[in-house]
């Protein structure tokens, strides 16, 4: 599940993992963002509310996409992997200019998406320049690399994540959500502990990642974004440490952005934009 | 209430901040440890149980030491600041060969302590080589900036903590206990961004930083100890932020150290010590 190849002279679209309890009703600034990259009055979305059980999260979203100016939107379900190989369906979400995975359980995704042509289709899209947002398991879900589920804690604790394969927009992080509300600090560092090639991402409720095509991570929302780079991890004893204690980690390096500030996933420098200029 | 100054040729002692729940009874290495610095078959010691309110604090601390072995043990409590005034518990304080402050609430430690001849003798008595060690809000007291309460979660929020002027033993680290237990990430890194010249040391439970007269920091204890490392901040926001809002902070280094493992508070350099010897 590689990340689709990019054409030539061609940007991936935007992807947008949001930290979940994202505000719907007044002045919704993370979805309104997400419907103008999909393309404002043209923007025609498909909502995927796979991962929720509850009937009434596909037609809350297309209720609140439409006024938010959206041209067209459709909520697509997917409750069995079959569902997934329908033409019909397959058709409408290639029709789309924005796709939005809802909240839920991420494993619903993994287990009935996963592998199958919708999954395939998304990434394809995402490469061909279509923003794909998704909010609390929709946000784990995206990338290559999703947290299934972990305990909460600040400190990194052997065995205290587990980790399964996402959609696979990326692999250059990973994100974990409803962060500082769910004290979700431990489990991101001790997914990273594994292997710290990947950036961590946690997202605060009502606050969204925006990470434009050149991949550089911007700030939406009322909460912070926990940015974990491990990338110069001097030392890590996840290789020899005993399921249920605590790991030895050093060299962590952790920036906490709010709106305004941008982390670029390439050079892996933080950077705090407006907020810099006082006289804005 | 700065750090009294250590005579020249001399060394400072020990000063061992304990992140609460510290095992008692059975095999009890950090408090073991801790009377070993105190001088083993002949330390003396003295309990300040001033920081809880249950008389039962002093007399199980007393019983616990000296069945470890101390020859000589006393609990004494500071009711009143009057009573932090009386000759004869200053004396029976000045022959203790190691100190130890009980949980309970850091802030009667400030009040009823804070300022008094007691507080000066124990930094006289530090300064000069004698081990001081705190549990819980005793680890909390002994440094010059005291959390003096604050909320829980792993992301900083401007005004989730409360910093008081504490014992003053030294001010190149902040203490935070309970921390894994209690999600204190967010409050700690917030104390740091008002200034971040100290060390923030973040401390589990049933875990002690044991910081030897060269400033090293050492593990004893089944957690693990969070050093966070503001000094090359590039970022805070903490003077523009509104009571409430997320901080933006961006550069902050993050270790995790688990028994074995040391930190340097002069040359801020981590290691993982016997950890990196597979053979041992």
């Amino acid at each position: 599940m590689c990340a689709s190849k990019v054409a030539e002279g061609k940007q991936r679209g935007w992807i947008i993992p949001i930290g979940g309890a994202e505000e719907k009703e007044n002045a919704p600034q993370i979805l309104n963002r997400f419907v103008q990259l999909a393309g404002g009055r043209q923007a025609d979305i498909v909502v995927i509310p796979t991962a929720s059980q509850m009937r009434s999260t596909g037609p809350r979203y297309e209720r609140i996409f439409g006024e938010l100016g959206a041209a067209r939107v459709t909520a697509l379900d997917f409750d069995t992997r079959r569902d997934c190989d329908e033409p019909g369906r397959l058709e409408r979400l290639q029709q789309a200019t924005g796709i939005f995975f809802t909240g839920g359980n991420q494993l619903r995704l993994g287990t009935l998406i996963g592998g199958t042509p919708i999954a395939k289709a998304v990434r394809v899209m995402n490469a061909a320049g279509v923003p794909v947002a998704g909010t609390s398991a929709g946000a784990a879900f995206i990338s290559e690399h999703m947290i299934a589920f972990g305990d909460e804690g600040s400190t990194p604790i052997a065995g205290s994540v587990r980790l399964a394969a996402g959609l696979g927009l990326t692999n250059r992080f990973i994100i974990d959500q409803h962060f500082r509300q769910r004290d979700r600090l431990g489990r991101l560092l001790t997914a990273l502990a594994y292997n710290p090639f990947a950036v961590g991402i946690g997202l605060d409720e009502d606050t969204a990642a925006f990470i434009a095509p050149d991949n550089t991570v911007h700030v939406e929302g009322s909460g912070g974004i926990t940015v974990v780079d491990a990338a110069e991890v001097q030392f890590s004893s996840m290789d020899t440490v005993n399921e249920g204690r605590p790991v030895c980690l050093l060299g962590v390096k952790l920036h906490i952005l709010t709106q305004g500030a941008t982390f670029n996933l390439h050079t892996r420098l933080a950077d705090a934009g407006v907020l810099h200029e006082p006289k804005r």
